[in-house]
């Protein structure tokens, strides 16, 4: 009886305290708008992320001295700004962009009504894959190779890996540090998933591909972006990057070449900011996917002295396996096993008869050498063709298979632009806020024939003058 | 000057405020300990759902009054109970079970040492792949099918499920209604997170299979698990159910005919479950995956009145497409855009030409009467063996491809009898732990030949006398 009427004096207590704390955040909300107000009055930006970050280290040093666990101070504090941001914006209208998917949209519902177009937006090779990866993939198919397998990967493909990561890169991974994913965008995905906890932070340096941006925010966790130019040749300053860490940041995406500036960042930078992640404890993320069209020296994170790392990669570019989706990623035995975790329980395994095809993929040299000359011929060729534009000035690719071009009028809107491209000239392009603040540039996809790239450049030059 | 003093007089509120916020959760922790002591020394349990939603139930009230986003309160809550029963429960010591995990990993590591071993622990029926199936997915292979292609599922497909659907129940989906994925896994874990944000709750019927609670807890929701029993048929109680929904109750997981029991849900206790939902506005999962291998009348969710629903299913069963990865979902257009959207980040599409082997799969009927013919004879088999051991009882399976015995003896372990059984009797099967608080149960898998089942259900004979 005793402890009874104890245990509902102190429940008691756990629903005053609960309800206090609830009514603090209103208190806070009404902060909140105050500020908001004063914001929008003097046009100031919403987001400060300095006063944030000194708020948040006294928020953890408040924690430790009062034995809170410091992941749901973290938890707290960021719930508590993402709503703080939602009611100091909630005025603010957010313009409506012509994202890539529009583009894409559009032009399939355009394609499907019998309309030739040239396709420059999709970022996929028009090679064939090889031909042992079809009989390999049909043939296992045929032997019933059609059953659950292992969620990390079929140990042949797993090895066969291993082999290809030493010979490229001097690198010994182990199985248990590898992992066989249903797509790069897959591994990207749980590599994120796997460092990264609500209210983290991961830095990306843009112009980039989206996907990062996108999968760290639906984690819950929040990108900071680091811009770069064309000016400078797309290279970012160790400098500022070292400034953008905050108390809670935990990754840098790295991704040479680049998607969408086919840029290859200086080996040295590289390097630095390999450093810079070791000094503050990041795991450096480097999605190397475009690595067999690199036409200058490309670092890899294998052959770095990072102390955390995942690489992730796919066998979707080099071969042209787009539609097999499959990829991989090699990381410490830890994150690996965490990554697994995820699979387990959302994909079971990738298929497979498609782990034989991609096994005889990593065995077909020629291809990766006459898919790379090929990539190389058309950014000499679209460089040449991009070259007779006045209006558009570009950094000419170092590897990966695209072009970035920006044009030189002010006010130039790539959204617009690549609408009236598509209506007008039937070619396609994805404008350039898909990849970060550059509405000012669009990518242009070297996927298709030198032919129909010339063809489509032509197209834009017409447009632009 | 006068906006910045202003500014920073907000700003320091701000900070202010925060740091009270955590020590009230300090506070909080504080009397969270205190509960702790009391409740292990009564032996009480940690968790008490009635008081959690009775203080959950103030506090949403509280946050309508003073102006708290209802989802803000319902996550802050989430992280204070999660963080208290972290605290009261930080002493107490979690048993070591042996997962069905722990089993099928040594056994596959005997199997690779040439042990030959009776598999009764998968869930994967040993027959072939529809033929056609094979051709189809080899055939669009050489056709170059290899490409990316729409993240919805081929068109041809989703015309084929949606003819499918028809046929078999009648439901007229639209296409923008319909999904494939990788695999029925991948269309649980996407229907789950669609629905289900960090807090909610989803009820789930056990036994059943794992999946639904991992994929609940993966997400930060919690599951409210009801338990039936042998003794009533597995057959649950609406009551009981109704009796379960809190304030933050979402959905409910249905899934007959049931992995691991083979019950299928009378269709009165269905649709009265249905209404249930309806009445409370819980959004129906309806995993349909065994509908193939039903023997007795099985409502369908396509069938029902739900208002809110997401049909989610698969090819590996039925067609013994495993190894594929290719499953599908249903539900309104604004449910399936959101699953479209998690998979266009995390997958981008289903490989298109084992789509093309999926739409040749639809159309092989005469395959679906042998496979679900020779599940109801193993069933048969099963049930004929299992009857001449006197230490077990079972519910005679209506659909599936398990059985779940119970052990009549006091005290039987089924994680230690399944370990023993490996060793003694080289017999697989998966312990009742893993698909709830069963662990006196086990579970056979009807996915062998008859001979090797009866093999198997003697050895266990021999070794539960």
């Amino acid at each position: 009886m005793k402890r009874e009427a104890e245990l509902q004096g102190l429940r008691d207590e756990v629903s005053r305290v609960t309800k206090e704390i609830i009514s603090l955040i209103a208190e806070r909300n009404d902060v909140a708008r105050k500020i908001g107000h004063i914001k929008t009055e003097g046009s100031l930006p919403i987001e400060d992320e300095g006063v944030e970050d000194t708020l948040l280290k006294e928020v953890l040093a408040d924690c430790e001295r009062a034995g809170v666990d410091r992941e749901v101070g973290n938890k707290i504090f960021n719930i508590l700004v993402s709503e703080s941001k939602r009611i100091q914006g909630q005025n603010t209208i957010q313009p409506v962009l012509v994202t890539p998917m529009t583009i894409a949209s559009k032009a399939m519902e355009l394609q499907r009504k019998g309309k030739r177009l040239v396709r420059l937006d999709i970022g996929e090779p028009n090679f064939e894959p090889p031909r042992a990866v079809l009989e390999a993939c049909s043939k296992a198919l045929f032997d019933l190779r059609t059953r659950y397998s292992e969620t990390r990967g079929i140990p042949e493909l797993i090895e066969g890996l291993i082999r290809h990561l030493k010979k490229r890169h001097g690198y010994d991974a182990k199985a248990r540090e590898t992992i066989v994913t249903p797509g790069g965008r897959y591994a990207v995905y749980t590599a994120l998933a796997s460092i990264l906890k609500e209210g983290d932070r991961c830095i990306v340096i843009e112009p980039n591909w989206p996907a990062y941006k996108e999968g760290i925010q639906f984690i819950g966790a929040r990108p900071t972006t680091i811009h770069t130019t064309l000016e400078e040749g797309w290279e970012p300053h160790v400098e500022t990057v070292k400034e953008s860490i905050r108390s809670n940041t935990k990754a840098i995406v790295l991704s040479y070449p680049v998607n969408p500036t086919g840029k290859i960042i200086d080996p040295r930078v590289f390097s630095d900011l390999v450093a810079l992640a070791n000094d503050y404890g990041l795991t450096v993320i480097s999605d190397e996917i475009y690595t067999d069209y690199a036409y200058k020296s490309c670092a890899s994170i294998l052959e770095s002295k990072a102390n955390r790392f995942i690489l992730t990669s796919s066998f979707s570019k080099t071969w042209a396996m787009t539609g097999f989706r499959v990829g991989y990623a090699v990381s410490s035995e830890d994150v690996i096993s965490k990554m697994m975790k995820m699979q387990s329980l959302m994909i079971t395994c990738v298929p497979e008869f498609v782990q034989f095809g991609a096994l005889k993929a990593i065995e077909s040299e020629a291809e990766i050498r006459r898919n790379s000359q090929a990539m190389k011929e058309r950014i000499e060729a679209a460089s040449k063709e991009l070259d007779k534009i006045g209006g558009l000035e570009y950094y000419k690719p170092d590897g990966a298979m695209y072009v970035f071009p920006r044009a030189k009028r002010a006010g130039f809107d790539s959204s617009t632009f690549a609408m009236k491209l598509l209506e007008e000239k039937n070619v396609t392009l994805a404008p350039g806020s898909g990849f970060g603040d550059y509405n000012n540039c669009f990518r242009i996809s070297l996927g298709q024939s030198k032919e129909t790239i010339i063809e489509g450049i032509r197209a834009i030059g017409e447009l632009i003058s």
